[in-house]
């Protein structure tokens, strides 16, 4: 049979772990904890299950959730949602971004994405007919020329996936970037998909320029959102996303027939979980702890450190170590010296070659100093 | 915006349980269970979240549950699939079924559908370009003339949609079916998605035929089961997808986009709970003894059983009762008479006018008994 995705191979996230895994290496490769999620959280998905959560929960999600949800916006951004109308709960930010591009690419749209990138938009784009067009960002700051940006724009553009704070850079969106993209689109219809998963990990005192807190942007745009990342649970696949009536309408259209509902007791859970904010107002400062604390580490290494404003994961550069490309230098990384990482030119789709690779930080100190440890001698 | 979906709105699942809650109406509407998931089961499940299972599982699957799931099909079977190549764990069933679809259709590809059909096959179809071919199943006995459905054959036939025990109707597929199928694809490329989420519920004593006991068509199938409906636990929203190795990669190459993974503690868990057969093996009589329960009250009712030989759904004709459309009659039937049901037009993408509602019968027969006392006044 003829591939749909035929350059496609398998996630460069489950490559990387397998082989952290057959290798017994640390795995600072796949973005999740290495420790676990809230007792008390777990104990609420247990109770929910007992009280019989465990048939289809209502197709856009569970009420209380998205009365949490819209609670915890409005809390965060002053903001509000319409929890019947504007918010849907997903199996997970991945899915949310899936079921968007699925809800609004026709064959032929192009839409505007900036590598690095998460490495699902590009073939998903691919997949739905649409056309990828590639604002590449430059290292170490990886900045944004908004009047760049304009000129890929054409009578086709149909979409701008924006993702503050980045996956794999960790750089965030300013209000001045906020602003440009506002002058760019005003007149245009295109519309936008912004990958919030790492809101809450921001540091040094900055600010999410969330899409929402700009209403000519907030009017257009899907914003995903992540419980995984917020709660240390990734393997629970469960985020939502924020979208005006009119986008939300298209998005669940998609969503009922792809996922239909998600998971009953966890969304149960997760609503009684969050109607507290103490539960994950610290999560910025418990994130920027191990990043200075790995950064820290990484120091007395021969890696340089890049910049990292946010997300939980840290880029360097080993061009002082090894002429090696990345996806090698990455591999034998695992084989010699017990650590796994992500070679950042699997997310780009043309070949690249910075001699930049990705460790994410979202695990226990000690595992962060065994890491370093051994990174100190490549 | 211009929607992709224009005639598509909420799916009538949806529609009808929200209705059956606002009236306080017994919902035999969409296909749960009133009854909870085994106990063991749950306990299996906090056990894996105390564990640790709370982060992303691998892409295609938990280890043991694939390798489970392979067990359980050859002892049910005597199929082997390879746990490492051919299965993929979904987050459900329509899950599976939007991704099998997303990794084939292509722009103006056809696929044959036959309905009645599960709402879902129609507008995802559509969805990706593809152009649905529609075979229309006469009721009471819902049976098909495959010389009829080769008249459906063109060169841009892509694939075809089994779905036995069929939703909504209950109808199965004979080994002359079967047969008829292998021939009228001979010699073609056409491939198969066959929807067997209720292989286990089958009765009197009659065998499912599976699609993967017939070398010919296993080697183009793409099978969808659901343990959701095998555990009694559809909110857990848990299910796979059968395929043999090509397939497989293509169906892989868009799960780890659109899902990436599926809840990792119940994955963990249900690997444990289906090692012992026992769990799972009663499930047929169960439901027959549910169905033959149901019927046996209706038949004291006006309404006209239809045959049911399969699945949870039992259908019945109201000519005799009222001339109005069965959506008009649906509805009421939830208002006046406090029962809820889904309208079979619904499974029909041209309108159609049969006077024929399907109910639920996965409750406590406790409801079952309720449901009839109202029904009878009707
Ligand atoms: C969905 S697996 C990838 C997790 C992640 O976001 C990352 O490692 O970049
Ligand atoms: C996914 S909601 C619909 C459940 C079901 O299969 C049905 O009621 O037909």
């Amino acid at each position: 049979i003829q591939s749909k995705l035929p350059g496609v191979s398998t996630t460069i996230f489950s490559v990387m772990s397998k082989l952290a895994a057959e290798y017994n290496a640390i795995n600072l490769s796949q973005g999740f904890p290495d420790y676990s999620a809230d007792p008390k959280l777990v104990e609420l998905v247990n109770k929910a299950m007992k009280d019989g959560f465990n048939q289809y929960a209502p197709m856009p999600g569970n009420q209380l959730l998205k009365e949490n949800i819209a609670e915890k916006v409005k809390n965060l951004y002053n903001i509000k949602y319409n929890p019947d109308t504007e918010i849907t709960v997903t199996a997970g930010g991945t899915q949310a971004i899936f079921t968007a591009l699925a809800a609004i690419i026709n064959s032929g749209d192009e839409v505007i994405i900036f590598e690095p990138a998460y490495d699902s938009y590009a073939p998903t784009i691919r997949l739905l007919g649409g056309l990828v067009k590639t604002y590449e960002l430059a290292p170490p700051e990886y900045g944004i020329d908004w009047d760049m940006v304009k000129k890929l724009f054409t009578s086709s553009t149909r979409m701008i996936i924006l993702n503050s704070p980045q996956n794999p850079t960790g750089s965030i969106l300013s209000k001045e970037d906020m602003k440009s993209l506002i002058k760019l689109i005003n007149g245009t219809d295109i519309l936008i998909l912004s990958d919030e998963v790492y809101e809450h990990l921001i540091y040094d005192e900055q600010e999410h320029n969330s899409v929402m807190l700009f209403p000519e942007l907030r009017e257009r745009s899907f914003i995903v959102a992540s419980f995984g990342k917020l709660l240390h649970a990734t393997g629970w696949k469960l985020g939502y996303c924020l979208a005006p009536e009119l986008l939300t309408k298209e998005f669940r259209k998609v969503h009922q027939f792809n996922v239909f509902s998600v998971n009953s007791a966890m969304q149960q859970a997760i609503a009684q979980y969050i109607q507290e904010p103490s539960n994950y107002m610290e999560i910025g400062s418990f994130f920027q702890q191990k990043r200075d604390y790995f950064r820290s580490l990484l120091a007395e290494s021969r890696f340089k450190l890049l910049p990292c404003h946010g997300s939980y994961f840290q880029c360097v550069s080993y061009s002082e170590i090894s002429e090696e490309k990345d996806t090698d230098f990455s591999t034998r990384l695992i084989k010699e010296f017990g650590v796994a990482s992500i070679p950042v030119s699997a997310f780009y789709q043309k070949a690249t070659d910075h001699k930049i690779i990705r460790f994410c930080f979202a695990k226990e100190d000690a595992t962060l100093a065994l890491a370093a440890e051994k990174l100190k001698n490549v």
